[in-house]
């Protein structure tokens, strides 16, 4: 099954985990230096690095847009690849899509491995599994000062960004989520919209990753996002019981939005967002009976514009979307 | 049955009939003049006039608060009725209470009849009836040029207020409700919102009666208020269609409506009024699959504030109400 289907540890708060480590191969020249031929190169290197796992390499330009817009909500690659590097760039992934490397995105390679709820050292050890597997075929392009070198120099050193996407409607609901937010940046890590930078929150959602890269060991990255993510957690279910005394009113709350959601007959993604964090938090809380913790997962995918349109087989223009968006989460609300 | 609980004629758009005769007993002094002993021998004369139709006599004093105010939202007696004439005031009603004669109230007697959509012809030979029946042990104060004297001068003559209580979701929609109003009101009517005098509509539910009732006769006055509420009922179907042309607006609008109404775990009464006017509508259109006419009737009876306890068979606090009143919707909603 696809990870992003399924449940993990402290999945009521934390969504997935990623991480992902930027590597550049010796002698072929970085990014903007980097010639339509030299990434051929890269490409030609990984298709013959025999790594394993059932990876499968994909180039951008054999690809439909929908499919990759799916991948893009999907978080398996950036906006950016597809804009920048539609015709030159590639992924190589697997059937249950928790492994996947762009090729020739802003470094040559970035090797992304996920997994839902809080899962950092299972998922460290498949990233450098991976990282070992495909130094044996290709030599990166490494400095004994700095370490990996990276197109951007604020990722050199270790190479490598962690980040974990949290649900915080408890602490959005109290009002103590900007409290929570300047605490997270005044530990060093940053915190983002559901989208990267810049972004801002739908859905209450908020990613937060590693700002240091440098001078700093993949373990200690991994174990200060590990420490931060719990105290979150801890902040988050807090929220909760304190919002749970005042039965009522929650209930009120997410059982509208449910309602809503299983009866409209258009809706936006913004607006779906919006009610799917509550009925989210309601399910997490045992107080909605009618979800589950997979109709969850299904839902948060397929309320998604280009998910959407995978999971109805046809391309549908954005007035269709808003209708058929309805019927799709009546459908999957419906299932046994 | 009760008539409030039936269908009638038009009842798509009509939600109600009523016709209200307002008469006085010759040699007993009228409203300001009427002493407590006047009023006594008023109720005395009335307990022992036999008019038949299994009405009984209650006194309002003898009723409790929730059981008098249930009967104001049913708009069986008035709202001034109970106030000013708690201690001396009294009706005659029957089981199904479709008549209903108020004792004692601005007038020595009101005899009211009331009937599902628009029934007027059979209502007002109900009402002479009754009229003829009590002139037979109770004589009127009448006046060769007047016709029936009333407490107040603009009721004199027929002594007759006929009245119609509207539906109009759709010309309020698609925003032509100002206009029709302003038309009801140049051809001689009164117009008003839920309550009576100087109230504004909920539930896009209007009162439509005459203005006057002198110089006129009792069938004229009928034929008036038919001529116009039957346009009334025409534009009303017209704006109906209208908006059904946009059938998915209008689906999703009543269906979210719906959703609310059905999940919410607490509701106030004026949230309740304005949903259901949506899901009403999405019941005479044939567009709400879960609804039948016969609980929309039932809904807009028990989500009042008295008739609520009356279903609950116990008195609570407004807090309580609206979460009551959630539960009950649900419960009605549910019901085979």
């Amino acid at each position: 099954m696809n990870w992003y289907l399924e449940n993990g540890k402290d999945s009521d708060v934390v969504l997935s985990t990623r991480i992902r480590l930027a590597r550049n191969i010796s002698n072929i020249p970085f990014e903007s230096k980097c010639s339509k031929e030299d990434m051929k190169k890269v490409i030609d290197k990984m298709k013959t690095a025999n790594i394993g796992y059932n990876l499968k390499l994909l180039m951008l330009k054999d690809m439909d847009e929908i499919t990759k817009l799916s991948l893009v909500e999907k978080r398996l690659i950036s906006p950016e690849f597809i804009r920048d590097r539609n015709a030159d760039g590639a992924i190589l992934i697997n059937d249950e899509e928790n492994i996947c490397i762009m090729v020739n995105e802003a470094d040559h390679l970035r090797i992304q491995v996920f997994s839902a709820g809080l899962e950092t050292k299972s998922l460290l050890d498949l990233a450098i599994e991976l990282d070992e597997k495909i130094n044996k075929s290709i030599d990166y392009a490494t400095n004994e000062k700095y370490g990996f070198l990276t197109s951007c120099p604020t990722e050199a050193g270790t190479g490598m960004r962690a980040s974990v996407m949290v649900h915080l409607p408890g602490l959005t609901e109290t009002g103590n989520i900007r409290k929570v937010l300047d605490i997270i940046n005044s530990f060093g890590m940053n915190i983002r919209g559901m989208y990267g930078e810049g972004s801002t929150s739908q859905g209450d959602i908020y990613q937060i990753s590693n700002k240091q890269s440098l001078g700093i060991t993949e373990k200690d990255i991994i174990k200060n996002l590990e420490l931060i993510t719990e105290k979150i957690i801890e902040q988050e279910r807090l929220a909760r019981k304190h919002l749970g005394k005042n039965t009522i009113e929650l209930e009120d709350t997410v059982y509208r939005a449910f309602g809503i959601l299983n009866n409209c007959k258009k809706i936006t993604l913004s607006e779906a967002r919006s009610l799917m964090s509550k009925v989210k938090l309601g399910t997490d809380l045992g107080i909605i009976k009618e979800m589950t913790d997979s109709k969850i997962r299904k839902l948060d995918l397929y309320i998604k514009n280009a998910n959407l349109q995978k999971y109805l087989g046809k391309s549908i223009d954005e007035y269709e979307q808003d209708i058929k968006r309805a019927e799709v989460i009546k459908q999957i609300i419906a299932e046994d």
